[in-house]
């Protein structure tokens, strides 16, 4: 069973999401598929300072708290795909930490407030951490991606079998 | 000062990531300069299933809990460069939440164990999630990087600067 000797890590958010997808369904399933859907990245007062310097990147990683998802599930159904696989061979949020993690596209700042494009980000999601996307670090255009490669469906919008209790 | 009302979240880490670099100072400050190096990802037993069907993805995203970063600092003087930036436009580790984000390549698995290599993190270091790397998703080659694209440093091992209480 879970090891006992590991002791619980707390976080606090330190800001939050704004977007304009109120439900799941209809949810672009990655930034890839929202181009046009655009959002702000809204940071707590005492974190405003952190953002110095960030403007000059073209995209940045968000890394959020999936406060929608169900439960956790070892194995899942994704969208893109009609049989099941392990949730850590997945992006679904059916995840024992469910943290989610998103490359949106920077289009300023205002203060504490990141104006994003891309956003594939439910509103209201509680945010985390923000990292700079650094290509020389995090670009790998070629790599291959297992049963992605080999995919059944091309779904590039969720619908709600993630989200509710025990819906998995 | 912070939003009194985001409620806390609480983690528990799955695991542990075994690596050869034992101290700050000396690690490679990012995986694409880790190439050799060679690690573990151990999974605790509840959580073995939900790797299944990940050894056809040729990378993974590790994410991970920086347990020996110094305290939040909004401004810090990252690795590549001689002057200060924003936390969040560095991927220094004293972040409001410590949370480290590395892609690996994954060279195979044997039940709960993930074998990579070109991995830049702290042995020992607690694990919160691991996701597929999908190229599709997560990979965007051209993408302005702020002041890394200027950079005056050319550093790619750690010195002890993000690790002690206070040190920065």
């Amino acid at each position: 069973m879970e090891d006992p000797g590991r002791p619980p890590i707390i976080l606090r958010p330190i800001g939050v999401i704004r977007s304009p997808h109120r439900t799941p369904a209809g949810t672009p399933i990655q930034p890839a598929y929202a181009d046009e859907a655009e959002g702000e990245v809204v940071v707590d007062e005492p974190f405003e300072r952190a953002l110095d310097d960030i403007e000059g990147f073209e995209r940045v990683w968000l890394v959020y708290w999936f406060d929608r998802a169900g439960p956790f599930a070892p194995h899942v159904v994704p969208y893109r795909d009609t049989r099941e696989h392990g949730v850590f061979a997945t992006r679904a949020p059916n995840r024992p930490n469910p943290i989610g993690l998103s490359v949106v596209r920077l289009l300023g700042r205002d203060g504490r407030v990141l104006h994003v494009s891309g956003i594939d980000v439910l509103d209201g999601t509680p945010l985390l951490d923000i990292k700079p996307y650094v290509a020389e670090f995090d670009a790998h255009p070629v790599s291959k991606a297992g049963w992605l490669d080999d995919r059944r469906e091309d779904r590039r919008v969720a619908d709600d079998r993630f989200h509710g209790a025990g819906k998995t």
